[in-house]
């Protein structure tokens, strides 16, 4: 029973350690290393080389490092074990305290104010209260919900937008392609915490953001997104704040990543771009969810927050 | 039974329209204007001229137009009918905006993300979970309690202080000048929502800021104020900054205000400055607070929100 780490673009030794203290008897060994491929029991991976879990036949279930598991479901040889991507309060609690800083810098003027400080002008911005700015989360899931629910005891006026209909929410719900049209409408803040998938990929276009409130308290709409790059289009991001149709945005993830340095994203001080930060795992906190799955596993009990392979998260 | 308005400082049509749409049939004197000082019942305040309310013989009640009544308890010669503040739901959501967005800019680095975004520089930061963050909010009133519930959901570890003992709160209380060491030896951000009194002048000086947990995980603590400059020592401000016990702070209020373009506090970029914009009262709110306090006087019911002149808050 081995445990492969298959992880690029994080350090290693970190999520080694992680495991090493939550699972102590679990044995692993990192993608690369010489290994029999019929041990390998679970795989734990982030944006992992196409192909590498091809051939293990004894594969039992792969564990995505974080929330999102776009960074696997490109790969056609990906074999058919369970993904099992990772539902976590700490991770939870830190997207909402992205979710929640970029809302309020929006609504309270930060940038504006930002500029007054360099400048040294003391003068005050009319300000609307938060039940005057409608904010509209796409995306109901783990994390849209927390978000909403935060942004709700604000006294913001929230609504929300999935792709299967919700019963029991406390805002206003739309979903699919027949509801996003009126969604839109009712929207001057967007904050999207969609999956990338075949079907959001691309959503945040001109042709979305155009459909946002326009005139509005803040004077034109704001798209906050921490998703994942893949959904925006950022040339149009970029013509929509040229034109003023919309007024201002936070960023936290990029059609590339890095965000290259000759981007022009950087230079509009209307946008707030941070570095892919909204939510970062806890190797600790992490490394005990998947040691606790996979103690349940073994004794017989099905592992939770299984990805939904044919929908793509 | 006339109302005097004296506004300094404010916008006065602003006000008296907002009076004449919540109380129509309420006659309006403003602060100036000829009138028969024995017909004045009720007065509507902000910095009034000293002496201006002291030969009102039938004054019933001073409304002050916003929570804080410091800029009325300086006046020897203010007249012994009762001081009514302002307490209003919409003042005191925005308040919570504000202190919920700065807490969340010194937690999150925001002022570092800022820098990184003008330099294109793609790092990510080091990043404690809120409950790693100990807030401690100074001022228990209407305004530090609704705060401090609001930090609470966020999941800081929040702690507070005020003049009395307090029963039955979600967290750990402290008062008094007894209670405060302790208090301030567990705060990493030290929120200010007190009122300015004798008893509070000066109170932020450097040896009340050396007594704040140092290390911790922000590196150091972080001073937020938005309850008046008279409560803050600036120059102990910038000497703490420039010793690194202090490493942040938002300032809503100054010493001076307009905050004066040759003071330093501007050019410091780890502290956010903003123009006494925290929580602005709104007019039609404040408007129909009085009009209904007047209305119920009238019926014989107690004025609501009286300050306590001997405590002076
Ligand atoms: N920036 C960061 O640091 C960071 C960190 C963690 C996660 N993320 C991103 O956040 C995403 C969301 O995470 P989560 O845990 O909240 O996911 P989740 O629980 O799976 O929720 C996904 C939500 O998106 C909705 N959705 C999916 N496809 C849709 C479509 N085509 N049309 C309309 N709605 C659609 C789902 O609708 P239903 O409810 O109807 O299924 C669901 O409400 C992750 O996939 C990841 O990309 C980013
Ligand atoms: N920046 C802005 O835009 C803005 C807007 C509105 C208000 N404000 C300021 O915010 C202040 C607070 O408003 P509020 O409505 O919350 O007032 P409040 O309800 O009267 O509460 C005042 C709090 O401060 C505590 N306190 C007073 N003197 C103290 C002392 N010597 N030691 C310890 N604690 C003391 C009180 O303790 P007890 O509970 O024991 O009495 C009480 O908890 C106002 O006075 C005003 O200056 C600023």
């Amino acid at each position: 029973m081995t445990m492969l780490l298959a992880l690029r673009g994080v350090t290693i030794e970190t999520w080694r350690d992680a495991l090493a203290a939550a699972a102590p008897d679990l044995p692993v060994v990192v993608a690369g290393e010489a290994c029999d491929p019929a041990t390998i029991r679970y795989a734990l991976v982030w944006k992992p080389q196409p192909g590498l879990l091809a051939d293990l036949p004894n594969l039992q279930a792969i564990f995505s490092l974080g929330a999102g598991v776009d960074h696997l479901m490109g790969d056609p040889t990906l074999p058919g074990a369970p993904v099992v991507r990772v539902v976590d309060p700490d991770l939870t609690g830190r997207m909402t305290e992205w979710v929640v800083l970029q809302v309020l810098m929006h609504h309270r003027r930060q940038r504006l104010y930002d500029r007054q400080q360099r400048d040294r002008v003391w003068r005050d911005l009319s300000q609307p209260a938060a039940r005057e700015i409608r904010v509209g989360v796409m995306g109901l899931g783990v994390l849209g919900l927390d978000a909403a629910k935060a942004l709700m005891a604000l006294g913001f006026d929230v609504a929300g937008w999935s792709r299967t209909v919700k019963g029991e929410l406390d805002f206003p719900a739309f979903h699919g392609e027949a509801g996003l049209d009126l969604f839109l409408a009712r929207t001057d803040i967007l904050v999207v915490l969609l999956p990338l998938t075949p079907d959001t990929r691309g959503l945040l276009d001109g042709a979305l953001l155009a459909k946002l409130a326009q005139g509005g308290r803040l004077g034109g709409p704001v798209l906050i997104n921490a998703g994942r790059g893949g959904l925006q289009v950022e040339t149009d991001i970029l013509a929509a704040l040229q034109a003023g149709t919309l007024v201002g945005g936070s960023l936290d993830v990029f059609q590339t990543e890095p965000l290259p340095a000759d981007s022009p994203l950087w230079a509009d001080d209307r946008l707030v771009i941070t570095p892919h930060v909204a939510a970062e795992s806890d190797p600790m906190a992490i490394g005990r969810y998947v040691a606790s799955q996979i103690a349940g596993f073994e004794r017989g009990e099905p592992l939770q927050n299984v990805v939904d392979r044919s929908r793509g998260y």
